[in-house]
């Protein structure tokens, strides 16, 4: 293994500070060099102050993992800053998929520093969607297949997953969620609760509750994290929540 | 609505202090009444000094959920406080659940608070095998139809979802994760990587790295969340990730 310092790669949680894990914190202000998307310094501004900051832009992801992997190689301390957990869906696999491909003598050693993700945060604003199972699905088919998306989709919801969907719509990507809508409604009824936030725990900040039926037509774009109830998650008054179990004397569905 | 004040359902996060958010931490200070599973109080206890502490066991689920209510409806500021995020089968769920049987005119306001839950840390530990759709499971039959929990492990596994495994066994429940493996390797080949986290993040934490074929004899406890790579899912030394995406050019899985 490389004698280089390991890269930290930390989740800032949704954005507001207050859910910054102190480890997360820590891990920024040991850093030399921060790497992120140009639009997160901005909350961590304080922070990162006298260090070399890498500011890149939105699709920039596979640079952002090699400017790491350089920087780390030449001797520094590098923290790569993803918004949310950078386990899910985050920087942290494409890391290390980066430093895998230079082989295990090389690379770098990675950390990983879990965060409050987008799904944790939006639905601690719904109430308790996901009291139970669920599935996490990307809406984006810029790097997955359509039809793999399509039958995750059906998949979970003929099993009764609670259903969290992430990059729902985008000005490129405007069809897709209504496709998974139709989808959906194949296995679940249309009055089934949806909650759909929008900036969580930023300025901006967005809570729309509605139904499955309605949700093809709500106002969404991608900064929206949606998501969709099982047969047994119920609304109470401002609150979508799932209950923990099934009456066990009901049928099951 | 009552003129209660709120609920506060907060989530700790692992367990490490490091983890803990400062939200969190503020709605613990900020309360009067704290309550919580018995084993959780020895964590927070600078934070619960003066402050009436109701320590239940485990399984007394529903009367934590009850006293909370109670409490708030004597004018009292409570904090219910949750392992990991109190949103993902923690006590979110429930205290909606038992707020609404009170009707809406009656019940207390409920405000969740989101932490690290054991899904993210388990992940982070391991690498970073949630870096695709993932699927969340319980393998407690105590309030779920085994025959549902059969049907989520299939329609996960068939649709190429990472799968975690939550309560994946405990001394009552002893086959049910064997059983799980056999659904699992009916669409996922025996060298897919698995990781076991047992205590992430406290005293004794463990991290195991196993195959899907050689899960079913891992020693494993109620105490180990368990992640099922997908079909891209790869190891690079300690690490275990999964791409962020699928080389468009392959055929899909």
């Amino acid at each position: 293994m490389s004698e280089a310092p390991p890269i930290l790669v930390v989740g800032v949680g949704p954005g507001d500070r207050r859910l910054l894990t102190p480890q997360a914190l820590e891990a920024i202000r040991h850093a030399e060099v921060v790497i992120a998307y140009t639009g997160y310094f901005a909350g961590i501004a304080d922070l990162v102050e006298g260090k070399e900051c890498l500011a890149l832009a939105l699709g920039e992801e596979v640079q952002r993992a090699e400017l790491a992997v350089q920087r780390a190689l030449a001797g520094r301390r590098v923290c790569v800053v993803s918004s949310g957990d950078p386990g899910i869906y985050g920087m942290a696999s494409l890391v290390l998929e980066t430093a895998a491909s230079l082989g295990a003598e090389q690379a770098p050693d990675i950390v990983v520093v879990p965060g409050v993700s987008a799904v944790n945060a939006a639905a601690c604003l719904l109430g308790a969607p996901l009291g139970h199972d669920f599935a996490v699905i990307s809406l984006s088919d810029l790097l997955t297949p359509w039809p793999l998306i399509e039958r995750r989709l059906s998949a979970a919801a003929g099993a009764d997953f609670v259903i969290a969907l992430l990059n729902p719509k985008s000005r490129r990507r405007a069809w897709q969620l209504g496709r998974a809508c139709e989808l959906l409604l194949q296995s679940r009824a249309p009055e089934t609760p949806v909650g759909v936030v929008r900036h969580a725990y930023r300025p901006g900040e967005a809570v729309l509750r509605t139904t499955l039926a309605a949700l093809a037509d709500a106002a969404v774009d991608m900064f929206c994290t949606i998501i969709v109830g099982n047969s047994s998650t119920r609304r109470f008054g401002q609150a979508i929540f799932t209950p923990r179990g099934y009456s066990l004397a009901e049928e099951t569905p």
